[in-house]
């Protein structure tokens, strides 16, 4: 291979998980790898401490009279957990079948170091690029990317770009050139109710005192009505209804709902009455449980009414809903519905807004011909039903819109056991960062 | 201390857990260590091996023209967990405050030692007991006793007895002496529900499929109505009202609820409506949610759409509840109101029949001399919250009722950590097993 396969390798190696504090040292590591990655490929690069973890910046120099990209993407991962279901460990990359399976390999180490690859080839063959390059590498994306926003705006000089280019989104079927125009956001974060001071012996007790956990599931019970919508008064206020060009655009979509289920493995499609598949995951809002977490779960029996009952929830926002209205109106309808035999504690990790852009604008149209030319099909316009939250940022700081431009498959198994990206995208990424340099340049 | 306070530590140092089998080599130990103190007490004592945990039997010479006493304990305990709410370690009896703390020391390891030193002392001080005893003391009774009513219909000839003496229920107050007329019964086990095959991203998938945990706290709603009663149709159609004797001796205890509400630390006591908080605990039963488990509980978000949530439940029953009919009835209950949406299976783990004897016939009265003349103060008659599954199987198979006669405190922490069991009730309980054998030895 002509590229350097081993280089990314080495970059899905890291356990670079975010979440958890204590792979903080392997996050560190991992930038600090980048960074010498980047010298390596020919680009000034530096690190920037921030309140949480560094951010990688690396740029070639800054010419005027050329166009200005910001490529965004993210070297920190999601938890491995549940471990025992990875076929090979998350964080010993192994090639099978013609794709990469690691933590992090579509989500998002591989996509970006497509664009690394594709900006050192273009250095190689031709001594320079088309365009002013800012690389733009962050390490608390799946955790909201806290500190991300106030970066920006301290370095908003130097960040300054025409046009922001992310590869963090998934193609709506391998082979199929995808433009994402939209994006949900979120909030998330956790709720916790505390009845007992300890577990209680379920015979003695049992019966005189709520029990959290009881207490808890009547609450979550209350999120959803029977129609599968989130009957959190004021939720849909500010839902932005598919336009009639976009349920044009998706009916054409080469799209299975078979597939789709089968990726999944659940019994049944399921979802929001009253709207389609595709609609409930790109242009409807949700209440997830992510966890649930209560008493004993260990092997056997053990009878007690818990202290403590808690669940992570996350909320996906579409257009124009607002994460910090959100956060108002959903803590407000916990903490009524939650009666005053048990102790109630809400709070939110973080969150991000949605996002929509018109595919229809210049740079939509370059980042159009760059799919175009490197995939030799038409574009598939869809929106995407994850959240990059730093991607209204750039549209609030920079001024500027991104172009989402994902080379993750739909069964890429991304904050899943086998997370997995073809190498066959890998090399189509850096065709695509090449093609897109060079369309943007043309620009006038 | 003129008894082997020694002893009972090195019998608390015994993770004897029997919820979970990794324990299965420190609970034989405990078994044979039993063995060796009973012969030491003076008594012969065997091992007998069963499905599960082994029983231990002593007794001395069965002689004709005397009455026969089985005294029933058992040496397994509860899980430890959580570990890290434990003062000192669960296995590491340390004495303060003038009570014994380790996991087992009230339930039952501190209680059945009692009447292995009240034994013991007799024999030293007379050369003999004015009654057979036969001590059985099993290894599974905190999973339910499995394998213990086989044993005793295997074993019937030599275990057959007069009456069934137990120390395994609750003082309703330090120094009053208690005793115990009722038990709850039990079914307890566990649902559990697939949806996907793997935890999804929750952004990518989330509102397309049915997500288990919310599937789950829907369903688990529905186990109780707006008035704290078990929802499930059938529950309580063999419920025993209270007798208006038993309403005339519960309001005569000295019994307070706000007492028993700074024992379990909880906000406020809360129950079924309409009941007091004893008839709530002793008369009424419940359905309690044991445990939670699904997606993901570690530090931070992972805002996944979780494949599994599962539940751990006991219903614990009353007089003339049956177990077996209410497994029919609660599994049918979770299947009827699960959709298809997810995948179903409830297990049950054990179980146990509730019991009810008669406090004023001639056993019953011998036992209350002997507490009486044992604590010095009247006798209170309660019935018990939890449950000791193999009571009603003594009266099934061996055709005896059992005298409870209860040594441990309201905050004795069972099942909870820092369990504990007061030096006092130790001694008092050795004084006990010396009258109560009397006692039953002058009964015509």
């Amino acid at each position: 291979m002509a590229y350097d396969i081993n280089s990314l390798i080495e970059f899905l190696r890291f356990p670079s998980v975010s979440a958890d504090k204590q792979f903080k040292p392997h996050v560190e590591a991992c930038a600090d790898w980048l960074i010498q990655r980047f010298k390596k490929a020919g680009l000034d690069a530096e690190i920037h401490p921030t309140g949480g973890n560094p951010v990688v910046l690396a740029r070639n120099d800054r010419k005027p009279g050329r166009k200005t990209v910001l490529i965004y993407g993210h070297y920190d991962v999601q938890p491995p957990d549940p471990l025992e279901l990875w076929q090979t460990p998350p964080f010993e990359p192994e090639i099978r079948d013609g794709r990469i399976f690691a933590r992090g390999s579509s989500d998002n180490k591989g996509q970006i170091f497509a664009h690394l690859i594709g900006v050192e080839k273009s250095l190689q063959s031709r001594g320079d690029l088309p365009v002013n390059v800012i690389f733009l590498v962050e390490g608390e994306e799946e955790t909201g990317s806290p500190h991300l926003e106030d970066f920006l705006r301290k370095h908003i000089a130097e960040l300054t770009a025409d046009i922001v280019a992310i590869s963090d989104t998934r193609m709506v079927a391998p082979g199929v050139p995808t433009f994402s125009y939209g994006l949900r956001g979120m909030p998330c974060g956790e709720v916790r109710l505390t009845g007992p001071a300890m577990d209680l012996h379920s015979g003695i007790f049992g019966g005189s005192v709520a029990n959290p956990a009881t207490v808890l599931v009547q609450l979550l019970a209350k999120l959803h009505d029977s129609h599968g919508k989130v009957a959190v008064p004021g939720f849909y206020d500010r839902v932005k209804p598919v336009q009639s060009w976009e349920h044009e655009r998706w009916a054409a979509l080469p799209f299975d709902d078979d597939a789709w289920l089968r990726t999944t493995g659940a019994p049944a499609l399921h979802g929001e009455e009253g709207f389609s598949n595709l609609e409930r995951v790109w242009a409807r809002p949700t209440a997830e449980i992510n966890g649930l977490d209560s008493g004993y779960q260990g092997e056997g029996p053990k009878t007690v009414v818990p202290s403590r009952a808690s669940a992570k929830l996350s909320f996906r926002l579409v257009p124009d809903q607002d994460p910090t209205e959100l956060r108002g109106i959903i803590s407000e309808f916990l903490a009524e519905n939650c009666p005053p035999i048990v102790a109630i504690d809400v709070s939110f990790q973080n969150q991000g807004k949605p996002y929509l852009m018109d595919p229809g604008s210049l740079f939509g149209k370059a980042a159009q011909r760059a799919l175009e030319k490197t995939f030799g099909r038409p574009v598939a316009f869809i929106r995407e039903g994850g959240s990059i939250p730093i991607v209204q940022s750039f549209k609030d700081v920079l001024g500027s819109d991104a172009l989402l431009v994902g080379l993750m498959l739909p069964d890429a198994n991304a904050h899943s056991p086998n997370e997995n990206f073809p190498i066959e995208n890998f090399e189509k990424g850096i065709r695509l960062n090449q093609e897109l340099l060079k369309e943007i340049a043309e620009l006038k």
